[in-house]
């Protein structure tokens, strides 16, 4: 295909009118679909049904060391859940506490207590005039939504295909001691699937903070959700990497089983160094006497050990992967060599990643719900909701059945080339909603 | 019997070594035994091990209106859990939110927000120079834990067999706008197993503090934990009082099931008004997704409704029952009459409360220790652990099976015979360290 750029202006608004005549039809067939949020299927939650029945009213509920684990008690977790936690974290046992059904409730509790209590005896940052937290970008909602709501300062710094700018971010955290932080999704990225280089996580471990207090926050959501067998990704351990380079206290990494057995009826750990668990020990002894220790044992007897837990990864990557491949076919077939858009192709985690033509996101997503498909809503990637491109659209292809899926790709792909038409055209001065308004179609933000 | 201030000191020396070869035999048989904690037994535990099997593998996880609970979602928690938890705690289903498996941490996390993000808009008070928290006393140490750690001011309270008194609640809250809240347990309160009148209800709901972001901590922690079918305390509700009073915000009532199933793997629950809960709503959005559905849906399933709840309560009566009534018969015999100490006689909660002559406390439960015998530290019931007085020692029976728990008391009422024998010796200008320096005893604090 040529890319639209080159198309005649009288070329492009004759197939803008054919594609909105093929919108219509989309229109008309009163579509719900959604592909908004990176949530399990149903055939993947049925992976883990056997999981309700490893734990019977017949047989105990004791731990390896006689723990009862119906009874109160047990803060950091036990032993046996620690174990395969550590496993999947990929650090030692002695570094885990587990918490309960949330790892995005772990990182928010984190950021809270160094508000009202501070890292490691620093000053609370409470009682600081400026925080400030780096966002590579673009990067996953829910993290920017807590630093958002503790009225932090976020700071975008691109993301490469590398993991985030280390330039900008080794340069930005030693000159400012009001940086405590940075959000990193290093495996299969939200929403873009890339995976930090080697060199990137030596130079994390590596960063020289003017902050004491800085810490990376290390969100390693999706370490074993590979979608290949043989082409998997890569991540240096960052807790043993900053250990080597005498930076031991630098990071807080977060994992949880929510898109391995149940999401919201998982378990969650935080693993990292020695001085900062004591730090956590302390405020989690106030908050809590313990964690849901009969749920960390249903874990346990359900998956065995970390072997167990692969194999069942092996059998979500067989149901997401058609997922992938498919949309990522249809985003070829449709937009390849057009010239408006680009797209990630992920070997694991939860998401394509799209960049429209820049200006296009909102106008895209916009058009998609009105044809009944719900994507994350443009600006969604950027702190404050703010893409200052106007180009990123996180895809999520897990949830919808693949018949599904195909329709909602190929209408998104639809909308793409409308909304990008619509940009060369409005760049060439040609105003596409007198040009077409014999049609009636509204367009959003044009 | 004759109290033992009426004893001529010479009979009193008597007895005291007469009592301390029972200590000796006491310590002679290696005793380890425990009544520091509201800790369900084995036998109570037992109870509830049929919601291991009402969710199976082969069941569907679907709530009433068709949610998947092995899903994201649902931030407030299930309709059905909410109508199962609403009628516990006596309240509609409007006005709830289920969270995880701890109501402690729901009031740490209430406190939490308060301290960063304020109440309704108010000032986070992590801006204020002095915040301020009531402690009616005797009370709950994890209450007195929470507030000590946000470097609130506790001041205390005290308790009256009708609940706080409420001259001194009125007074403090109606001058002084520092006073943010107040920690309540209504019903069965720990340690002493008091109710709170009607009277005192309905003059809570009727405070008019001097803070527009005061708010009544009514942690009913014992809300359905009776000892007794026949003679049970009731208390007034407290939101349905505090709206008809126009004071509808005031208050945040806890509860949870951690008593009821599974300590640490029950559900948990706040309930409060409409503009309290879209305050807490937000905040809520920004920490977790949601909490455990699956383990919500277990509990609807288990108990069916309040009514199976409510049988269900008292099947673990009739195991606390005989517990409570063995000490209460053991203090009685053993202490009845000697005008060394008193003690509560609760028809429901966890705790018996026993006051020690002043400043013999702590000299009990050190040497009940040295004997073998864990009771809750002396001082815990007390802000700051200083127990003004040194006399409250807070008894837990739930634990220990009958025939240990015999043991126990005993021992306990022995040392509380040794100590307070002791003080009214050291009242009367005698030195028992040096009148029974043969016996090679060592006195603890003595």
């Amino acid at each position: 295909m040529r890319p639209y750029v080159e198309f005649e202006t009288e070329e492009l608004l004759e197939l803008h009118r054919s594609l909105l005549m093929q919108y219509k039809e989309y229109q008309a067939r009163d579509l719900q679909l959604n592909m908004a949020r990176g949530k399990p299927c149903v055939d993947q939650l049925n992976l883990s049904m056997g999981m309700m029945d490893v734990l019977s009213g017949n047989c105990d509920l004791l731990c390896e060391d006689g723990t009862d684990c119906r009874n109160y008690g047990v803060l950091d977790g036990i032993k046996e859940a620690k174990v395969l936690m550590a496993d999947m974290m990929e650090v030692s046992p002695d570094n885990i506490l587990i918490y309960g059904n949330s790892s995005l409730n772990i990182m928010y509790d984190t950021i809270s207590r160094s508000v009202t209590h501070g890292v490691m005896g620093g000053t609370p940052w409470a009682q600081l005039d400026n925080v400030k937290f780096l966002c590579p970008v673009p990067g996953y909602d829910r993290h920017f939504a807590i630093t958002e709501y503790f009225g932090i300062e976020m700071i975008n710094v691109p993301m490469t295909e590398d993991g985030p700018d280390m330039d900008m971010v080794e340069s930005l955290v030693a000159n400012d001691p009001a940086i405590k932080g940075i959000w990193c999704v290093p495996k299969y990225s939200n929403p873009q699937g890339y995976s930090y280089s080697d060199k990137t996580v030596r130079r994390f471990a590596r960063l020289e903070p003017a902050a004491k207090d800085f810490r990376i926050y290390w969100d390693n959501a999706y370490t074993v959700h590979h979608l290949y067998d043989d082409e998997q990704d890569h991540l240096i351990e960052i807790l043993a990497e900053c250990k080597r380079a005498g930076n031991s206290d630098l990071v807080y990494k977060f994992a949880s089983t929510s898109k391995i057995s149940f999401p919201g009826s998982g378990i969650a750990a935080i693993a990292t160094s020695h001085n900062n668990l004591e730090d956590i020990r302390h405020q989690l002894s106030i908050q809590t006497i313990g964690h849901d220790k009969v749920n960390q044992l249903r874990h346990v007897r359900y998956f065995g050990d970390i072997h167990g837990m692969i194999e069942h990864m092996r059998r979500h990557a067989d149901i997401l992967r058609p997922k992938f491949e498919l949309v990522e076919e249809i985003l070829e077939k449709e937009l390849g060599g057009l010239g408006i858009g680009s797209w990630t192709y992920p070997k694991g985690g939860y998401f394509i990643s799209f960049d429209a033509p820049e200006g296009c996101a909102k106008a895209i997503v916009a058009r998609c719900k009105k044809a009944g498909v719900i994507m994350t809503p443009a600006g969604a990637t950027y702190p404050y909701g703010m893409d200052p491109h106007d180009s990123n659209i996180r895809i999520a292809p897990s949830y919808p059945p693949l018949s599904d899926l195909e329709l909602a790709t190929s209408l998104f792909a639809l909308c793409v080339k409308i909304e990008a038409i619509r940009s060369i055209l409005t760049a060439r001065g040609v105003s596409i909603s007198s040009a077409n308004s014999r049609n009636g179609v509204n367009f959003p933000h044009a």
